[in-house]
């Protein structure tokens, strides 16, 4: 059974699938003022809006437009959410990078975000799922 | 509270920081015939028979005795167990390597592991925990 911190997590997601803009907007909703977001190979960023930043960065470098997201796995405590996933890159002519494999882990505090680790090899290791 | 799923893979764990040996009974006790582990940079097994070989040519090839693991987070479906730990890998000599931030899924059919993947950054990102 889906629990809230479940439920949110996968509106955070659904939103970087929907737009930036979209994504922004749940950042700000949903990361507290601490919050750290890691993920392999990007920038850290603490709080809604060095996140927010971040995917404005994005836009400009490698004009991303969004996610595509293919839950595989979701369990979680009380605290913690895990997810692997199955993430394509999109960009704002269409086209989609990926997949690549993540397991995220996003830990809440008081139904909100306050620590977000996204794993992947960054060389891929979308072969280690079953074809 | 610990599902007997979580506690399953607790002790398959235990027993690799016990002794290979001991890895390798828990092994031949805990996965399925047709269990698959995967984990980054290392070959990919099927049933318990090749992991119990692959654990002997990594005492072969690199000295391996054990593990060292540290737990950060675990949570659990029906099916899967994920945990996010601190993973060292002890050598012969007893000098350990490490660590390296390890997510694990592992998928759980009768109380048995049918499906384990093991993934960390292999450049290496234990960098991305909070220190």
């Amino acid at each position: 059974m889906a629990t809230s911190n479940e439920r949110v997590f996968r509106e955070v997601l659904g939103a970087n699938c929907e737009s930036v803009a979209a994504a922004q907007a749940a950042v700000r909703k949903y990361f507290t003022d601490d919050c750290v977001w890691q993920q392999s190979g990007l920038p850290t960023t603490t709080g809604p809006e060095e996140a927010v930043a971040l995917l404005d960065g994005l836009v400009d470098s490698i004009g991303f437009a969004g996610l595509e997201v293919e839950y595989l796995h979701v369990a979680s405590n009380d605290d913690v959410v895990f997810t692997e996933r199955l993430d394509w890159m999109v960009g704002k002519d269409g086209k989609r990078l990926g997949p690549v494999v993540v397991v995220g882990v996003a830990e809440f505090r008081d139904e909100k975000i306050c620590a977000w680790r996204e794993y992947f090899d960054t060389s891929g290791f979308a072969h280690m799922l079953p074809s």
